[in-house]
């Protein structure tokens, strides 16, 4: 293990940081509020502890899969340390725990709060949390792929071990030029984002902020009432629509780019993710259009609200809370579905369930004939066994942390409805849940151990589980004597 | 697909369940009871149709995996539709689905009801109930396989599809012998546990049914508070000890029959269920003491309520519903968990999950260094890869599965912890679930369309899925040409 390089890069991921915020601080100066002395008092600390870390010159400059999930693991944990000291440090959160809730809650896009009046945050606070949607979206590892020149081999063990889905996109050959793309890609989006809330009436302020929240998929909001704030009906299916897109795998747009439309739309993991949102839509139109009097007011709520939970965003407009069972149903399992892979949402990944339910077909018919050998395509590709089998492997891992999280906050003694979502949107990322952490509720009830178990099942959910246990299963590892990792020093 | 061979056998389990109506009839009988007269009818109208469907004579006496799987499949339908007569035709359960879901519920050893007043019903349907418990415990195509000379390569077929667990427990090479020794390890508990309940002071009519819901770990019972009727410790204790004693594995008895029982000791398995039995009582109990004043008289009602729910049998002394949510969210793990395999048990199976957790660990360390090649070792022995693949399927069909009836109860509006619970409980084939199904609720109230998703998911669980799909998907299938069946005319 090369824990010198591990700390140098940390180190690179607390600079980049404290740059990042920058805006924020510009933000609360411009609105002259109490909070940029905080905000300047965090940036100097976070950029003071990376140059520390940085001071660790490491004499081979490689790393392995191991260091890769090191790094990510430990960025992420650091990045949520250091980005709660604004809201600490100004007072405005009280409690450190709240504060680091509401960071990671922010960098892994998931957008839980336990702010009960989030109105009476300042600007520039109000700035830098929807900021941390925006930087965790794409994530920052991605970011620091695409500013530093590194080695290819290395790179990709990063660019694994924060890229959602269970395979990397690699649109060409060199993993910084990918990194670039991508977040080209995303800046893109969410400028003509933002644009088109300005035209549909919102101030700038909110509108970068709702953009932040909706490419990152996040869901922060600056109002108590989140958007029904505006109660804008352009503004709610400009809002669907962008859920969407960010719910969609980049390397669509990537194709859409060199103007390969029909290859695009030719998209196995689009098709199943398109239906499952209209479908859903359909059915919980259908089932809420008794309370809301009309089809068409059924269906603006229900497109609002399932593209906000399967994009992972976590947006409201109306309290889903409320709804009959069926829709809340609906609306939970569209928590663990989620989005596509290779997008800035949450959830188990719409092609990985894709690639499970094509399976069982094939395990089926291995039960009755075994000695038929049948192959799961996907994408018009076959997938090979290994990403299979690391599939299922996935899918149980995750419903065992499920679980155990789920155990853990039921000591609380909130009800069962509470205790099951409210685990299932911070580890899907989603936002929020049902009864007291509906659209209407918030998570500042919990207690402080809760609160560390959620901020615990945000990032396993953001990171996919494996750099999170790793990065501490690696610090127990003797020497590296199993290490594979490639030895190049560059 | 050999179809004639299909109806050939289940004309024979339907003669059986003829047979096996007798003691309920002569119950009838001895207590001068109306329901005579439909016990009698039913048990002509079973046998008429199982001689029916004998005169489908094959030609080729064969079967295969297909076969069984189809054979055992609409056994346990047809079984559950005739074994519903005696309810319907007596008037006592005036609606036929509540009837078949009540009578699936017996079979399959679930023990969750629709009557809302247990006491009204007469002495011999009584028996007749707790009896299908029994019935179904072991498996009624094993009790054929014990009473029908066979052909051992076709028996281990039906053996399979019936047994619970990912092997079937073949303790001698006949399959025929094999299904006797079942039997009488289960006839032998049976007694011993209706002498113990006898000498606690329970009435023979009272003793019978318990025990044959215990032996089946069912949780039928013929008082509408279940056993706190009796508020008997000592009752309580046995009905404890033998609810994890037919959630053991039984070829753990074999073993010691024969004298091995350090070997029986020694199983993994056992370790693992004691263990989680062990562990979740002293949770529970220490969850709930504040609610019942001493340790002791928590550990009392935490040790009833673990033991009946990992054992699948389901019987109350207390309302759990009113536990604090750590304590109800063990219990529905525990029902999730269930016994070990080759009990009467159902669940998931500890065997199962330990051989999923341990696969997970394997799997992690594959992601770090995927050259490494490590196997999954349980009760001392390795597990071939197809075996840890095929539980990881068998997980992913039992989630889905699990999902899907989850939304198609929530169609009928109840609150989401009955609609969950509901679900678990019945798909475990537990019985009591929380909230509107707990200890102190029945499924009456559901919907006949609800009622019949119970009944598949009963069934699914019961058979562990893949014989209920493929009695089905045979069906479907076109002329017999991928059929991998031993062809051995005898």
């Amino acid at each position: 293990m090369n824990y010198k390089m591990v700390l140098s890069m940390i180190g690179n991921i607390l600079l980049i940081e404290a740059a990042l915020m920058i805006p924020a601080l510009m933000m609360a100066l411009i609105y002259q509020e109490s909070c940029s002395g905080a905000l300047g008092l965090s940036l100097l600390l976070t950029g003071a502890v990376g140059l520390l870390l940085k001071t660790a010159r490491p004499q081979q400059r490689w790393y392995g899969s191991q260091e890769g999930m090191m790094i990510t693991g430990f960025s992420w944990i650091l990045l949520s340390a250091f980005g709660a000291l604004p809201f600490f440090l100004s007072g405005q959160i009280p409690s450190y725990i709240d504060a680091f809730f509401e960071t990671v809650s922010g960098f892994t896009t998931t957008g839980s709060t336990i702010l009960r009046d989030v109105e009476a945050l300042d600007h520039g606070l109000l700035f830098w949390r929807s900021f941390t949607h925006w930087i965790g979206g794409m994530g920052i590892l991605v970011f620091l792929l695409a500013i530093l020149p590194q080695n290819n081999a290395h790179s990709l063990h990063l660019m694994r071990a924060e890229s959602p889905g269970p395979e990397v996109s690699k649109f060409v050959p060199k993993i910084r030029d990918s990194a670039k793309i991508l977040y080209q890609i995303y800046l893109l989006l969410t400028v003509i984002m933002i644009v088109c809330l300005l035209i549909a009436g919102m101030p700038l302020f909110d509108a970068l902020c709702t953009a932040f929240g909706t490419a990152g998929t996040g869901g922060f909001e600056i109002w108590n009432n989140s958007i029904a704030h505006y109660d804008n009906v352009l503004i709610e299916q400009i809002m669907a629509v962008f859920m969407v897109l960010f719910g969609i795998n980049f390397s669509l747009y990537f194709l859409v780019l060199h103007g390969k439309l029909k290859e695009a739309l030719k998209s196995e993991e689009l098709h199943w993710f398109l239906g499952v949102v209209l479908v859903s839509i359909l059915l919980i139109a259908i089932n809420i259009t008794p309370m809301f009097g009309s089809f068409l007011t059924g269906w603006r709520h229900s497109s609002f609200a399932v593209t906000s939970i399967i994009s992972t965003s976590g947006f409201a407009t109306v309290d889903f809370n409320l709804w009959p069972s069926f829709s809340r149903m609906i609306l939970c399992l569209l928590m663990i579905i989620g989005s596509c892979a290779g997008s800035t949402g949450g959830g188990l990944k719409i092609i990985r369930l894709g690639i499970l339910a094509k399976s069982i077909g094939c395990d089926m018919k291995k039960v009755i004939n075994p000695r038929v050998v049948r192959r799961v395509h996907f994408n018009g590709v076959s997938v090979s066994d290994a990403i299979v089998s690391g599939i299922k492997s996935y899918f149980v891992i995750y419903t065992f942390i499920l679980l155990t999280a789920i155990v853990l906050i039921s000591l609380d003694g909130f009800d069962l409805v509470t205790t099951v979502t409210s685990v299932l949107t911070t580890f899907n990322n989603v936002g929020p849940g049902l009864a007291e952490v509906g659209p209407a509720g918030n998570f500042a009830a919990f207690s402080p151990f809760s609160k560390l178990v959620f901020s615990a099942a945000m990032l396993l959910g953001r990171l996919e589980i494996y750099p999170m246990i790793f990065c501490f299963a690696g610090l127990r590892r003797k020497s590296a004597k199993s290490s594979v990792s490639v030895r190049i020093s560059n």
